[in-house]
């Protein structure tokens, strides 16, 4: 399958590496390809510049939003949620219509520092508000409540015996997604509803901040014991 | 032990009659008790009055806040988080003093109907409004992601298998309810940090909400797999 990946964060490439590893043709969108890979500088999380990563996965293209979303057949935002509308707005919203939008980012706002609040919450979510935005998109939110290494390969921890939730108003892209997540080892995945239920799963972001903080390691999720 | 339990609803009438069945000595507060103990209809939610409870449960006795909060050793908060503020004003900050305060509640805003809202969330919590209106009490956030029947009664689902969390500043204090906790059956505590976290714990809410949508049943619960 074709996906576009947008977003070149640790969460983005992590996502196109599993993607590109299964099979899948990969396409990695960022605002400035050329910026991109020219960095030779970790980032400011530490993360090794773009191009010693791009030099290990040389399966994934890099290209702008626009020509990850024109060449996806499922785009995935990848991109730090406060960024994601207009990430996506450079995607192009002609470039989204009718694709399934796997929508994984948090709507994390770092500017008054650490623990991060969020931009969007309670009465609303960012998945929401991409779904507003571009009405055309079929917006599925997923993944977006643990860590990146989980979100692509689950089964690093504890078999996969963990829970993922999926949120989105149509049902076809939720069977879309929940395949495509089944292929990544998820195995208890949840239907929650409408896209509007992406407000308890992004609000999920300020306990797991304090796990990551109380256990030390990012590498727990939870699971949902009925 | 002498418990105070403040709030006659389903959370404050389970958690009472479990404590009670332990063999401690429970007083359940209310703020006035000849209403609360006239009371012959079903409230609200379908609950059967309080005196058909109480016929039940003839070893808990009926007091007002106050009653209950100088009677309790500790002093459990299972009133409407967006009451709490009021109830513990009528319990008394003197007779709070040095208590450890167990805060099950959650700040549930039903004014524009369902599902409810935070009336506090992301950068401030119920937990640490308490804390800062009774500096004196030891405030313990506890209980508030799981419903009554599992706060009481944990082994109920998966025997008990699934996670508590506790927060707050006081270290002896959360020993003092993470040991009245195990009694009740809970067995995976996990000590988030200081009250603050509590953010993070009443923030689950929204995804508690939907699950409980979704799965068509309250009784589930969250297990932190790591």
């Amino acid at each position: 399958m074709k996906i576009g990946v947008l977003g070149t964060g640790t969460v983005g490439r992590t996502m196109a590496a599993r993607f590109a590893g299964l099979g899948h043709d990969v396409t990695i969108g960022t605002r400035d390809p050329a910026t991109t890979a020219a960095r030779t500088e970790p980032d400011a999380m530490g993360n090794p510049p773009f191009s010693a990563w791009a030099a290990e996965h040389p399966e994934v293209k890099l290209g702008t939003f626009a020509e990850a979303a024109v060449q996806g057949e499922i785009v995935v935002n990848a991109t730090g949620g406060v960024g994601s509308i207009d990430a996506l707005t450079l995607a192009g919203a002609d470039h989204l219509r009718g694709k399934v939008l796997l929508d994984i980012a948090n709507p994390l706002d770092f500017s008054r520092g650490f623990p991060p609040s969020l931009s969007v919450k309670d009465t609303d979510s960012l998945g929401e508000q991409i779904q507003r935005s571009f009405p055309d998109a079929r917006v599925v939110k997923a993944l977006n409540t643990m860590t990146a290494g989980l979100m692509a390969d689950p089964a690093q921890l504890a078999g996969g015996e963990h829970t993922t939730f999926v949120s989105g108003n149509d049902d076809a892209a939720k069977k879309t997604v929940t395949a495509l997540l089944e292929s990544l080892g998820h195995d208890d995945i949840i239907d929650l509803g409408d896209i509007t239920t992406a407000r308890g799963t992004e609000m999920i972001m300020p306990i797991w901040l304090r796990l990551f903080g109380a256990l030390g390691t990012p590498i727990f999720n939870i699971k949902v014991v009925r």
